[in-house]
């Protein structure tokens, strides 16, 4: 029998990715990376001198089906025939959102409303919906919702409503003429199979949807603004499909751009974090999932919906069907790193990586593996971006702690490493104590596999096995997992995501082990970081909040903004 | 009538400088620094390979005769005739001691001796003798001996009696065959006028005299080791005389040495720190002159003597005659700014500097300066060698809070410079806690004169002005002046130190007053310092000692080593 191909599209902040996955395997074929030609845009409309306000960050949805178009190209490069490939899965930055007409035109593409910014997609780092998020979490408080404590008890702007609510609020011509408003990878999905396809994951993680009880109530839209009373029915979806639901299949049109048939199918949209867990093999409760990069997301699965403070999201069916999925976060991780690299590290020492030819990464890491544990005397506290999970605070600050005239600055760095192992150690303890397993870890992103040390420290804080990703490529195989889902059996597919992942994850077979030794020392160590966590984040020395407040000229309040940005 | 002179010797860690001074006024005429040939010697003895332990830090006599055989050289580059010198002072570094014959001949220049390291100078920085200073500690506090209050509770390694402990438990043949334990600088007086006249300065701040009381009572010197029953009587000497006292004069084979007369007068010897006093023209209560370098010694006058949390020593006639003399002290201040610069400053800052054609220290100086009070949101506790005043704990370390994505290496450098301000704010607290008056303060030492920001800080921290010292070379003037006052009127000298200084002192016309508008902002940042300063620095959280614990290695505890060595 021929072989199989199934096609992941990532769709990331800068750029968008192809990936071509042997179905039977999951061994990865060929790839190609677009960069989007818009990029983020940040400063005017595109060619136009229209301004755009702070924190503003749009992209252009032609940058999306440019992607689309080098499928062409992949699939000559790797010699594979069209009718082979049977499945597409696309995964997406999420929320980044637009609005659209009924039959798909987004409203940046019509002169009418080219030159309002409203008009153009939100990317999901677009924080100028700061104070409409501040709204809606105040008036969610004050009528109790219950959904908040599903969401970490504060709704971020970057999410769904706060943006829709922008968008009435600045521009209602824009919000009148929407029948729509669209997550980009449902809107890329409906773009190739003709129809409207809504997956519970953006909807679950980013739009207060639920599986049992569907969005907020009409009461609470209507205390939000009287006009977005029915803004469910009329500009969103109550009909939302689970991950791995097989949307559709290729259009004529989609097919003669993609140069394959309309008997591909394709997979509902999934958000380009919970799209790594079929890839690294995990479908199942007990294993967490960490997506490592400038921050950290955390997933684990669980057959039960519980209580877990200071989670991003608990979603059924939004990280795996049939699952409650439960995201949390670090909301700086190696983007505190790069910090230190970029800030902290003395001339002498980039001189010294030049001899060695090797970069100041590599040489913070040679230097800091040779400390042990405890040996600097440091501790750090993670918060150089707030605290995502657990204490969902923005307002706390980042410590170093035992300083002196002695200090390295490898044992800086080795204590922002182990600060960050900390961080998640202690929601993998905020998980236990709420009931849900923790027993093995399973990393992906660039972090994950270019930093050893890093992960050796996390094996050795947590006490805990940690598999690494085998592809560079994570969340774009999670992709094509998707798409040989939505293909199904029948079709040389799978028809479920665990059977799928079963033959395509890709994990490397070293694992890191944690070493006794250093883990009772660790032990020691996160004890005092727990008891400054408390200390510091809880009220009993609100320091970090008053220097915040000290701070001149911080008119932009960014609030809990960026901390939600777990990306 | 002929202009007279005095001569400053003032005696470093690693150099002696000779500076000759007009009597009548103070004018600095010609200058010149030895460097000591064998330095600090560490490793071995001088031409042997004796090898030292770990934190030995002895020196050459040999040294120190070689700074004044530059006397002639500087008489005769001033053109000034050997008569018209009247008079000699010096001040030396201290706690550095030397056993000694009755006549003056240093243990270590016998044969018998030369080649056991106890028979040499400890350098006031020898810090060998931590085991002697922890069991003196230990039963001084058992014993409830009332001096320790005076001394903040502990006594430094560094100070008299543990080195002499050292030497009793480690050579007692040293110990025995010495009739005379001397510290350095009334050896230089005894060397130069033929006879032994021990200085309340050193006795008092490092010897556990009092001018009322005398030395701890031969009971406890017998609970330290009943060797030492009569060590004051035996090895060291009753008779104290008060800084500015006229000790006496030059002997002929010393006139011959400096190409002086036997009419000059030699004052008694005084410490580095507190020589600094008459130099500034503080010879009355209410200004602290803060002697600024590397470290931060505080002294502030009194008529009365009180309890002071955490001061170095209260000594009657230490600092000034006639007046209780409080020294106090952090016990680092240049050395975090140099820590800084060395470890954390990144390179592109390094080619800016090179660029404007500044040093490292004048660009994080102008970048610092650009930024207001409170708007870094950074705060930072100065402990990087521990806490002397008022905490008296070597086991405290730094802390940087309020660290962000955003924080810039000048931000980091300011919080320093902050923090600094305000633990000397904290000590003139708790000096007007106390009931001892602080109105204003004067400053000399090398910060001072270089690091305008850091001056303007502690003015806005500590709502004070402060002036500062018009001699680059401060402690010699001091020592000058302390030179005419021995020569006394009748000489054409002064009769006492406050005339003498009134004449002589040096200070800038400019001085830095503070901004209203900073202060208020520093209040609030300085409450918030002091809030940290409880939990961390009063065990309720004792974190800092916990981590130094739990560092490896760490075999040779300095305990409250560094932070007596108040230089």
């Amino acid at each position: 029998m021929t072989k199989k191909y199934s096609i992941g599209i990532d769709y990331g902040t800068q750029s968008g990715r192809v990936l071509l996955v042997e179905v039977e395997t999951g061994r990865e074929i060929a790839t190609m990376v677009t960069s989007y030609k818009h990029g983020v845009i940040e400063d005017c409309l595109p060619g136009t001198d229209i301004k755009l306000g702070q924190d503003w960050a749009l992209q252009h949805p032609d940058d999306y089906i440019d992607v689309i178009k080098t499928i062409p190209e992949v699939i000559k490069h790797a010699g594979v025939r069209p009718e082979d490939v049977i499945g597409i899965g696309v995964d997406f930055t999420s929320c980044t959102i637009l609005p659209i007409k009924k039959d798909g035109t987004p409203l940046c593409f019509l002169d009418e409303y080219r030159n309002t910014p409203n008009a153009w997609v939100k990317l999901w780092k677009h924080h100028a919906a700061q104070k409409q998020a501040n709204k809606l979490n105040e008036i969610a408080a004050e009528r109790g919702e219950a959904f908040l404590s599903l969401y970490g008890g504060k709704i971020s702007s970057e999410w769904m409503i706060p943006k829709i609510m922008q968008v009435l609020e600045e521009s209602p011509e824009i919000f009148d003429a929407a029948d729509l408003f669209i997550e980009a990878g449902d809107w890329v999905v409906m773009k190739i199979i003709g129809e409207k396809v809504i997956s519970s994951c953006s909807a679950g993680y980013k739009a207060l949807w639920q599986k049992q009880t569907g969005y907020p109530e009409e009461v609470f839209f209507k205390a939000l603004d009287p006009r977005l009373e029915k803004v469910v029915d009329e500009k969103l979806s109550r009909e939302v499909y689970p991950i791995g639901h097989q949307a559709g299949f290729l259009t004529e049109a989609a097919a003669s751009l993609t140069g394959l048939t309309t008997r591909t199918a394709v997979s509902t949209f999934i958000c380009d974090a919970p799209v790594a867990l079929p890839a690294v093999g995990v479908t199942e409760p007990g294993k967490m999932v960490m997506v490592m990069g400038t921050s950290l997301c955390h997933f684990i699965l669980s057959e039960e919906e519980v209580k877990v403070e200071g989670i991003c999201g608990s979603v059924e069916d939004g990280a795996m069907p049939g699952l409650f999925g439960y995201e949390s976060g670090q909301s700086a991780v190696g983007d505190i790193f790069e910090w230190f690299m970029k800030n902290c590290v003395p001339a002498e020492y980039h001189r010294e990586a030049e001899e060695q030819n090797i970069d100041i990464y590599r040489l913070l890491e040679n230097k800091a593996s040779r400390l042990k544990p405890g040996e600097s005397g440091l501790l750090a506290l993670d918060w150089w971006n707030g605290n995502r999970s657990p204490l969902v605070d923005a307002d706390l600050s980042g410590i170093i702690l035992g300083l002196t005239l002695s200090t390295k600055p490898e044992e800086m760095y080795r204590a922002l490493l182990e600060a960050t192992a900390f961080g998640t150690n202690l929601i993998i303890e905020t998980h236990k104590n709420a009931g849900i397993d923790v027993n093995e870890l399973v990393a992906c992103g660039g972090l994950s596999q270019k930093n050893k040390l890093l992960m050796q420290i996390f094996s050795d804080v947590t006490n805990m096995k940690i598999h690494i990703a085998g592809s560079p490529q994570t969340p774009a195989l999670g992709a094509a997992i998707y798409g040989a889902v939505a293909a199904g059996k029948v079709n040389s597919g799978y028809d479920n995501v665990f059977d799928a992942s079963s033959r395509m994850a890709n994990l490397l077979d070293d694992t890191y082990n944690p070493n006794q030794e250093h883990h009772q020392i660790y032990q020691q160590l996160f004890a005092e970081y727990k008891r400054l966590n408390e200390y510091f984040g809880r009220g009993l020395n609100d320091v970090m909040k008053r220097l915040k407040t000290l701070k001149k000229g911080d008119v932009t309040r960014h609030d809990n903004e960026s901390i939600m940005a777990a990306r």
